[in-house]
């Protein structure tokens, strides 16, 4: 591919509307001029009215019109079902070949839905799967499912080890990545029956660089690149993690604010937890490919601020300049050609 | 219940022998003195040297030797069919009724084998399932099953949802428990088949006060009192958020002594951090009950230290003291009849 890739935004998709996504443009714009050609869908007026409150020239990116919009409550399939929404219309902007990714903060569900129905799969791939990625000290950790489904056959898994393993490689650096399957204990006698059942072909697949069993703590130790679980494990895994961080981070500022000596102190500590925080902020990390479907498709959180849509467009870049998705079908195609 | 409760500990069982255990003693029988009757169990002339490390005078306690010990890395039922060790020891007085309640903090596959091989179910109870607490801003939240049964069946959920009630009551006096579902939204379309099939059961389980389905997150939310899953998720969960607040906790300290200025404003939050820490600390809340076993079992974490030990003897004997074995028989009775 010798063209820039070509990535468009559902400008209604988020819980704030068109104005985090025209900032978030502008950021990537200013950061990363020419490296990609920006469209936003959606209400053609309210994109042009945020696009002039964060000051961005609507000649430097493209708008494709459309009136409707997903809400956040809709049944995913009805919703994906839907004319003329900014999702809907995003999803065949993306299937008619005019943008090569597309990127959403709206109702997960519903994204996950219209990608399957209007992109279909990649080739030997069963079902696409949901990747999130977790910063933690040895750089961060990706894990697949996180949510696209609930309930998994055994050799989903190993598809899923090999789609995480190609996007911790190819977006992440990480040479050889190293996988673990999220069980409750690291004997490998542990665990439920699809965790006993997948145990066996995950060691026995060439192109994994399986480690075994791992637990949820592992995710904040990096002892492994990439955690391979279920849609619904996995779903409540990440909604546990982001729990807990924000949590804990409300439990000090309240303690700290009951207490003006803290109070004191807590001005000294401000660039260090700036910094902190910029490191492992969902914001820099939070858009998440649903690996396996043909073409590129990254969902965001519905609380998306303007970095997130920076991250965001910045990701979707190189995930197609990197070709992840060849890269997977090469070697989804290499897992059956070793398993035949 | 007029006579004291007696409680037994597994001496030899958690990574530090018994130096914590008889740190955790001298704590408990100072602060309580004449409320229990304390028996520890292990190899007679380490808890000996000890408690006389503690300053525990041998005449406030007893203690019954036992010279094996069950390894942290043992297989669960193969340790549990083990003569001679701390916990078969310790398992067999309560047994034998010469206990009214147990804890260890050791091998936790061990110690559930132990007590459903030795101590056998509670009347009407299908499987025990092991109980954790989390403290949140609304007090806490019980989480069941977080490890004993990593498979489990449709009607058991309902029984944790009854046991968790109970405990959440008497325990931790919350007025009429609320019961969540652990599933991957709120919406009742979500979710694996196991939370599809359950939902009804639950809905329409007349003495559970239920909420519906939650989220990970909401474990710090305090949206509900008790949440009920089953053991694979469950320990899944417990493993994810303790992983998330060691990881922050290391990684605000790294940030901060990497910067004198952060470093010295961290003097002024000693305070307020070790107070937020006194509510937040496992230590205060690690002893889980496997709750359904016919008997008080309760499990600790390998790692506890002398307050963890100090904080299952009080929660034991309050387990002891509610009585809320005898209120589980009654609920799961209630259940049995209005089902029936």
């Amino acid at each position: 591919m010798t063209r820039i890739p070509r990535i468009g935004i559902d400008a209604m998709g988020g819980d704030f509307g068109p104005n985090p996504v025209a900032e978030g443009a502008a950021l990537a714009l200013r950061e990363w001029p020419g490296r990609f050609r920006l469209t936003l869908v959606g209400d053609d007026a309210e994109i042009r009215a945020a696009l002039k409150r964060a000051h961005v020239d609507p000649a430097q990116l493209d708008i494709v019109h459309a009136a409707g919009r997903v809400p956040m409550g809709a049944r995913a399939v009805a919703a994906a079902r839907t004319a003329g929404t900014s999702l809907g219309t995003l999803v065949q902007c993306h299937k008619d070949g005019s943008l090569d990714g597309i990127f959403s903060a709206g109702n997960t569900g519903a994204v996950v839905a219209s990608a399957l129905l209007g992109l279909g799969r990649l080739e030997g791939v069963s079902r696409p799967a949901l990747a999130a990625f977790f910063p933690n000290p040895s750089h961060g950790t990706v894990v697949l499912d996180v949510g696209a489904n609930a309930e998994v056959k055994v050799p989903w898994l190993v598809q899923f080890a090999h789609m995480g393993s190609c996007y911790a490689r190819y977006l992440f650096n990480f040479e050889n990545p190293r996988v673990g399957l999220l069980s409750i204990g690291e004997e490998e006698s542990k665990g439920n029956q699809l965790v006993q059942e997948v145990l066996p072909l995950l060691k026995g697949a060439r192109h994994v660089n399986f480690i075994g069993p791992v637990e949820g703590r592992d995710l904040f130790k990096g002892t492994c690149d990439v955690i391979v679980t279920d849609g619904f494990t996995g779903n409540v895994l990440l909604k546990t993690a982001e729990g807990a961080a924000s949590f804990l981070g409300r439990s000090v500022r309240r303690e700290v604010e009951k207490d003006p000596l803290a109070m004191f102190g807590a001005l000294f500590l401000k660039g260090a937890l700036r910094r902190l925080r910029s490191r492992i902020d969902w914001q820099e990390y939070g858009a998440a490919p649903l690996l396996g479907v043909n073409g590129v498709c990254f969902i965001g959180h519905g609380a998306s601020g303007p970095r997130a849509f920076r991250s965001a467009i910045d990701t979707l870049t190189t995930f197609i300049e990197q070709r992840v998705n060849e890269h997977i079908r090469e070697e989804i195609r290499a897992d059956h050609d070793s398993a035949a």
